[in-house]
């Protein structure tokens, strides 16, 4: 019998919707997985669950108001509870990821910076032995000179590659900048390597999260696990 | 006889302008000062020199446009030879800089930081002994979570002030971002600083520019002197 990933990633993610509590703020993160995290927080809102959801996007935050989900915005609170996020990658161990191939790696790390725990749901092919084996690091740049950022980039070995969204027109982010997506060849030390990037002039942000994740809820062919933050 | 400020500060423009040599390309900065080097350069143009300028405003580009300097954009020239721009704060000795009240942090920035030598013009006022005793950092920043930025900024010991570009409307940059405009009490290792405020989330980057001049020509009262680094 074949599995069925998004079956496995939809019940990862109500075991990860069961970290929330009454009258929490809960940040709420974007993509196909936290799809299935707003869903579950719907129907636990609906059996009378209290909470304030902070999308960190216009679709999550359309996905949760019709879910009946009440929202406010980070301005309005800028220290939350618990946000629960997927990731493009997760380092065994360390629980250091990569994020922010959907896009909204900007607003993810603002909101994730400013939670308290941070829940993150993946499915087992996204967990690796080293950050970076399979998965570029995004790195959100400005516009203006983002050819001299890429060069800069390529200093600390890294391969970017501008992100397009179709044939010949760059992908914008929220923030309205271009995205580089950068291979590198071997990520050793990820929090030095977090700060040389955002050293780099031009750099808005990169994917890379380090030490930040509390829990990550694994979906496995095996079943569901939780790998806590040492 | 008083002491006419811009007449010192066209000389100094003038003085600056001799840096450059021809088939030079030139990073041509914003600003009061700015301008007087760009029509200083303007002149020398019209004489026979040959550069190639790379504005880093459209202010900038016009005004060069109707002097007849040949202009590229910095797309095309990620090495630049020289770039002359102002300053609004200057520390003797190290020659590290404060810059972007103007707004145009991020551009001159990365323009500077594409140049082999960055000549400064300021006035004798702009002279400090130590980075941050007259002027706030400003520190540019996504307009998602301003809020949890400056209490990042605050947890530096700065107070961070949101620009405003008229009553209730907040200041955007070229890039779309807002600016905080950041005093602190005492700044002890601009370095270490910059590097701090830029691992901030949220940051996209700040006005220190720290061990980038290598000469500073100042206005004074008493003629025109000329710093170099060291």
């Amino acid at each position: 019998m074949p599995v069925d990933r998004d079956k496995l990633k939809q019940q990862a993610a109500l075991r990860a919707v069961e970290f929330v509590e009454d009258s929490m703020i809960v940040g709420l993160g974007t993509g196909s997985t936290a799809y299935f995290v707003v869903e579950g927080l719907g129907a636990r809102v609906a059996g009378g669950l209290k909470i304030t959801g902070i999308p960190t996007s216009e679709r999550t935050a359309t996905q949760a108001r019709s879910l009946g989900i009440p929202l406010a915005t980070f301005a309005e609170h800028q220290h939350i509870d618990l946000t629960i996020d997927g990731a493009d990658e997760v380092e065994r161990g360390s629980l250091n990821l990569i994020k922010g191939l959907g896009g909204a790696l900007l607003r993810e790390k603002i909101v994730a910076n400013a939670s308290r725990r941070l829940v993150i749901v993946v499915d087992q092919e996204k967990l690796v032995d080293r950050l970076g084996d399979h998965t570029a690091v995004p790195v959100e740049v400005t516009q203006f000179g983002w050819q001299a950022t890429a060069a800069r980039l390529k200093e600390l070995s890294a391969e970017p590659v501008l992100r397009h969204a179709h044939e010949d027109h760059p992908f914008i982010t929220d923030g309205g900048n271009y995205t580089l997506d950068c291979r590198f060849p071997r990520i050793d030390d990820p929090r030095r390597l977090e700060n040389a990037i955002n050293a780099i002039v031009g750099v808005v942000d990169c994917g890379l999260f380090i030490g930040r994740a509390s829990a990550v809820v694994v979906a496995a062919s095996d079943g569901i696990h939780v790998m806590n933050a040492l």
